[in-house]
């Protein structure tokens, strides 16, 4: 199938309003100071504020991105929400940023594709075909988070590491001498972990009127963090085989690497894993915290507005989320 | 970008394990016997039962489908839920159907497509043009709903017309001269009309530990019905003219339509828009209420089991959906 037309035509992010730095989470799980920036990685992250939403952030990264394209909304000719949570449970998230971008009358196609924290990649990875077989010419995918929903402040492992974020990604057809390509994707679910990151409530299972105490319980995000690090550090090197092969590119080619920001022992086993030379990933995580399924297209608009990643680059997305779910995309910028 | 070599390679539909009369309904919302055949039109649902999930309806008609189709599980390079609710907020659907098929050990690629009622019709929009460039070449798409997970029981208008179920479609390429294929695919979505079909629970919005009665208030599925009909009403012949045009093709050149099983008014008016003779649309509605994103394929495993649509056969996949949004698809079976 590959290489496939691709071109990413803009990014954006949007940060939200409440920026939390680690030594105020220190206090707040009756830590020593530093101990969060310690355990985790990371200096600080952005949790949403009381008036924003996953569709408000997830418009506000869309402009910057639609601004960097050098497009007005009404040209996108679809809308993909790329996103862990939903916004609620009923209408889509897709619906509700074509709303908060003013486009409530344009008809423009909107609708949402869930694979966790891997949501982008399989965004980028479906559509990518859509857009080369002519059925879509501007797509806007929007992956926005608010991960601090769905914390239990009293479970330090996973609130240290966690943050909300937005970012947005304009992918376009690469008309003409372009260079820029999409080499190959790859992706793998085992969902002999699914239940090693999860929150079980939220859906049509766990209902708060059947058993409230079990909703609550349900509605935070749990993780077993050693079996899900075991789990993916086991299986990454021969999915990282499968996605390099399908791209037919050896790591030596690329410009640099950007990651699903998972945790720092997740970007450090990384490393390991493709012996890299430490500046070969981008990371953002020290100042973002793993932001679910934002991280991903936020890592990528650093790395290209920070100039890392430059036209006619080639890099390699790649991830490991909940599910268990292994996704990369490996494509000339 | 028309057609594209697609080909249903087999459909399975799973009913629910509780059956309820439109007759005992009655009793439960206080109402004559007869009200809700009535006004719904439906003389039966059924409803998932306790040990029923989303995934596990979605498997049992994953494995009808996947028989149909001469299968077995692990040939499918893909499996794709298209429901409109979630099982659980994480990880995605598609991970907990790939696990209920015994799958968990397979790395088949599992993520979620959701446009809410018309979530069926995007994916099979989407895939086909994965199908199409070669990304995947069996795919299982699956639209399991337990919509009365989410119905307020005094609330006779929603309780009148909402059943659960499960359908799955096994799509792929069609080789050779096989002539079925993908005629046209037709997507709007108008957010306008975003709060007359939602529930607003479920996602990072709306929280129970901020405010527990406006969550338990958000948990049902709320419908402005009159103002929803009139929206749909007002926007369906543009609509369905675009998706015609799309895949050139003349409405007397179906051989059947398969509609989403909205109700009994919104199948009686796109009767009424397109000027059907009143066999040209596929029914179960009467027998199965509003299955939400499982309608569409449910009604197209019965287009095709009863004969109705036949092989070389032309036929239209249309509905409307909350967001609001309008889909469509034409192919030859």
């Amino acid at each position: 199938m590959h290489p496939l037309s691709l071109r990413i035509l803009g990014t954006g992010e949007h940060l939200p309003a409440t920026c939390v730095e680690s030594l105020e989470l220190d206090e707040r799980l009756k830590k020593a100071p530093g101990w969060t920036l310690k355990h985790a990685g990371i200096e600080r992250r952005y949790y949403a504020g009381d008036a924003e939403t996953t569709s408000s952030m997830g418009a506000m990264a869309a402009r910057s991105a639609l601004a960097a394209a050098g497009m007005e909304a009404q040209q996108l000719d679809c809308i993909v929400s790329a996103c862990s949570v939903m916004e609620q449970a009923i209408p889509c998230t897709g619906t509700l940023i074509q709303r908060q971008l003013g486009l409530e009358e344009s008809g423009i196609p909107a609708f949402d594709i869930n694979a966790t924290c891997l949501s982008f990649i399989a965004a980028l990875d479906l559509l990518s075909t859509a857009i080369a077989v002519g059925r879509y010419r501007r797509v806007l995918v929007v992956s926005s988070e608010i991960a601090s929903a769905g914390l239990r402040l009293d479970d330090a492992e996973t609130v240290m590491l966690f943050g909300d974020g937005a970012a947005a990604v304009v992918l376009g057809s690469a008309d003409g001498a372009d260079g820029a390509e999409l080499l190959g994707t790859h992706f793998e679910t085992y969902s002999a972990g699914a239940d090693l990151c999860q929150v079980r409530s939220g859906g049509t299972r766990v209902r708060p009127r059947h058993d409230m105490a079990e909703f609550l319980r349900g509605a935070c995000f749990e993780m077993q963090g050693r079996a899900t690090y075991r789990m993916a550090a086991q299986r990454l090197p021969r999915f990282l085989d499968r996605l390099f092969d399908r791209a037919q590119v050896g790591l030596a080619q690329l410009g640099c690497i950007i990651p699903h920001q998972a945790s720092a022992k997740g970007l450090a086993h990384l490393e390991a894993a493709l012996k890299l030379p430490s500046e070969m990933l981008v990371k953002v995580l020290a100042t973002r915290g793993n932001q679910m399924a934002a991280s991903i297209p936020v890592a990528l608009h650093h790395a290209i507005t920070s100039g890392r990643l430059r036209r006619g680059d080639l890099t390699a997305l790649v991830g490991s989320g909940a599910g268990l779910s292994f996704g990369g995309a490996i494509l000339r910028y």
